[in-house]
């Protein structure tokens, strides 16, 4: 029973999330109905990391195992022709060894959140950023970021529904970079604790508009509290880039991925 | 009567172009009802170029006369008040001579094309793409580019029903980049014939496929005839980056400026 991993693009915004849920259209959920129509076989589409509703993905994985072997482009093409008309596109197909999991063999995740920093509304990036119209300081963003890189427990940044049994977290990368009229935050770690990466952000903003210092920041994150740090930044700014996993990628490692949920 | 200069961000999906028209939503209609909603005065609102349907800008200019002056930040604000939820926003906002014209007095205006090169079809790039699936030689396109820069008639290059006089135009800038899975178009003119963007990229793209030669461009651009170049690319890919003037902007220079439409 061979097992197809998947490269997957998605607009987040008419979708209650990546995971199947009662309450509207999920990524997963059109996944499974699109595998469905093609090859008559009803399978679990597992995916790396849960997005949250209206957050996007150029670079999500996920898995799924089908009877018979197919050659990898007649799949992403059959996929994506009955994944029509939602906004989710298959971009890559390959057949990985059967113990492959997209998400517990994940060795590494990216993701970037983007600020549209001006006056004027969005009008071409609606639905993409979060309009903030308060002039942020870039610098002391990357300034209070270097502080949460690192090996912490990330409590206080986390959601009070999240369910990872420990809260603690290597965080490999938080760049802040003002490009023109946006703020862009790449954020990169084994796995993320539920809204961390926004709650990263929410709190970031509080030391853009000069509310919070870097130390307000430390404290923060020393609370272990959620009601110490910033707000959850909306959805809608969120990316899920990019999911990275070993060369002998068969391998499955359940240390540090209880969770990874945004 | 104080002129105003608008700077303009627009998703032209849900538009029958830029110009006001009985068939449909228009980005100067909506832009006009906005003035009025907030100055109760009935204007015109002039643009630098006139987008076709699906078009997109990120920096078209317009210009609109009002009875009094108001401060720059309150009409900007204002407008984009008004303008709720059309995917249009007002970025900018000057105060210029009235001789300042949006569309006789600009000195240039430059427009990038996006296509999405790849197998899979756009989801996060829906509408904003010409999705062309099968692999393009964007080497081979810079090539026949730099065929099509400088002085020349471009009567193989315009739509059959541009109104414009002459058919000689000076193309300043035709850059092609591969970008990951884009290919992205730079071009830059003082003004531009009906659809001469469009059908530019629709001809490079027969080169980029390897079905025409660098030779069989050049005959297209000497030939002066719309049949013999390649087909006009949809709008969707097109963007109006920005439109230029000189610093002593109040003059009008009607030379080669007699029609701008994308």
């Amino acid at each position: 029973m061979p097992r197809y991993k998947l490269t997957i693009e998605y607009d987040g915004t008419p979708f209650v999330g990546w995971q199947r849920q009662e309450n509207g259209p999920s990524v997963q959920g059109a996944l499974e109905e699109a595998v469905m129509a093609f090859s008559g076989e009803r399978t679990s589409v597992s995916g790396a990391g849960r997005t949250d509703a209206g957050v996007h993905a150029m670079g999500q994985v996920a898995h799924f195992d089908l009877a018979t072997e197919k050659p990898v482009d007649t799949v992403r093409s059959a996929i994506n022709f009955h994944l029509k008309p939602n906004p989710i596109a298959v971009t890559e197909v390959e057949i990985v060894p059967a113990d492959f999991h997209a998400r517990f063999s994940a060795t590494a995740r990216r993701y970037r959140y983007l600020i549209l920093n001006r006056r004027a509304p969005p009008a071409l990036d609606r639905g993409r950023v979060w309009h903030v119209p308060v002039p942020l300081d870039a610098g002391a963003m990357a300034e209070a970021a270097s502080l949460l890189i690192g090996h912490h427990d990330f409590n206080s940044f986390r959601s009070t529904a999240c369910q990872a049994k420990s809260s603690i977290r290597t965080l490999d990368q938080l760049d802040v970079l003002r490009v023109d009229e946006k703020i862009q935050i790449d954020v990169g770690a084994r796995s993320f604790l539920h809204n961390q990466v926004r709650i990263l952000v929410g709190t970031l903003q509080f030391v853009g508009r000069g509310q919070w210092s870097q130390r307000d920041v430390a404290e923060a994150l020393a609370a272990r509290d959620r009601t110490r740090a910033g707000p959850t930044a909306p959805p809608q700014g969120l990316c899920l880039i990019e999911v990275r996993y070993d060369l002998g990628a068969g391998h499955r490692d359940n240390a540090d991925v209880a969770s990874d949920d945004e």
